[in-house]
């Protein structure tokens, strides 16, 4: 099953991609809000049995919203994947790197990504888990068992804010600027384990591609330990790291311009195709004062 | 002006302290909620004018919720005080360190923590600030309107997780265990710039103490940077930092025991008192997990 969060008129709805025919429209505001519902998988049941004709939505015409517009908790975990780690030349980790981002941060699949103030624009495609039920110190069974599904994520990371300290946040929880979608596919459809590849392209060009089955700590571990600190919650996000190929870690560096597409991909999820708007020279407030209290 | 978030049967409600007499409960269930709404001063002068004799809870029979209940932000910021700073013999930094924590990190003013799996907890008194209203890529002077009000917070840290990986925020987000209140003062009574005093104490003895004139990054220039990537609300809150005195820079370090009693204070706001339960032998999963490898 494939669900998606679509923008009406009338703000957000829920919906259940009808493979061929469209997005039919659920009752719930989003994704987070049917699975927060007490029996959602009846509810989307109910849906399709008394769907009207010509209620769908044309795949092609719906306006993705984020899949999570009101995600309580979007964690995500850094250094993950065992051939990124081999190619770094790290040992491999003893406990998982984990920053968050805000509900703000997440953006639509098909959202122009408008970024001001940084210069250091970059990539980190990814596989995300949506969380379907409370994980409270669940064992690794628990949090298997409340995996909602799957979706694609791409960490749009600016490193020069990312950089200015030891705490990486700064640089990740820029508004709007995480997209996430176009769907969720159900943990009955999708067997992350088996190994499914993650692809970030820039402008058509292959920049990162990552085997799943190579995540240090996957996705059932990574849902496990966190809900060891905090609760987990339907509609919650974890995002699971990215692979080899970040523009940081070209020689030289390289990093999205204006205008620039990034395409990112998990064969048996979907595609997010985001066009850039970075403006680098915005003001940025900072450096008004640095440069105000030099002045004076 | 001094409010506060109460818990009762019903759940939680905003409440206006009124001096000597008691806690006057606020049609909202938060302060979160009634600083969200379009005008919340008018809201506390009509619950005022219209109190029925006996409406009043009080003060010591007051059973003080988190102060933000419901915060949607909870961002937090490192290594802010001069004197500190000068103590550990670094550098003025140019930016403010960021890092988050979750509604469900915050706990009541005289809540007891429990804290499961960590056998490194230690203390953050600090002063916080309450955002009163929508910020977005904000000047100094708009932050410093925006200010609802301010309160007393201890920003409890896991040593231990904070330390297994290069970011803070896995031992900076257990849940409940981050104590605010007791109440909000409200920006007109705490000219916080005047210089107040932080004040941490364990089992009575006095460990911390940090003039907040001596903030590097002061409160209304923390919203303001914050507010250049991501918007901040009425009912999001921000740690400003704390000075030095901290169990992890003892020499021997010293971290707190099951039983201690944790107080934070802060002249002309309040008082936090909270008993710890500390279960450092509780079972990691993590360690448990390992273990099981190891075996294997």
């Amino acid at each position: 099953m494939k669900l998606a969060t679509l923008r009406t008129r009338y703000g957000t709805t829920a919906a259940l991609l009808l493979p061929g025919v469209g997005f039919l429209p659920l009752p719930a505001g989003d994704v987070g809000g049917l699975l927060a519902g007490p029996d959602w998988r009846g509810t989307v049941a109910a849906a399709v049995d008394t769907a009207a004709a010509g209620a769908t939505v044309p795949e092609r015409e719906a306006d993705l919203a984020p899949l999570l517009p009101r995600a309580a908790k979007v964690i995500c975990c850094g250094l993950n994947y065992g051939d990124h780690i081999a190619e770094m030349g790290r040992d491999r980790p003893e406990f998982p790197t984990l920053f968050v981002k805000f509900a703000d941060s997440l953006a639509g699949a098909r959202d122009v990504l408008e970024v001001a103030g940084s210069a250091k624009v970059d990539w980190e495609a990814e596989l995300a888990v949506v969380v379907g039920a409370t994980l409270h110190r669940a064992d690794e069974a628990e949090a298997a068992a409340a995996i909602a599904g799957y979706t694609v994520a791409n960490d749009v990371s600016m490193r020069d804010w990312q950089n200015r300290t030891l705490q990486w946040f700064q640089g990740k929880a820029f508004d709007a600027a995480t997209p996430v979608g176009p769907v969720l596919v159900t943990a009955d459809e999708f067997p992350a384990g088996a190994g499914f590849t993650v692809r970030g392209f820039v402008n058509g060009e292959p920049v990162q591609a990552g085997d799943t089955s190579t995540l240090v700590f996957g996705p059932a571990r990574l849902l496990s330990y966190i809900s060891r600190f905090t609760t987990l919650r339907a509609g919650d996000l974890v995002l699971t790291g990215t692979p080899g190929g970040v523009g940081m870690g070209m020689v030289p560096p390289r990093f999205l311009a204006d205008g620039d597409v990034l395409r990112t991909e998990i064969d048996g999820i979907g595609v997010l195709e985001n066009v850039l708007r970075i403006h680098p020279q915005d003001q940025d407030l900072h450096q008004q004062l640095v440069t105000k209290e030099s002045a004076a």
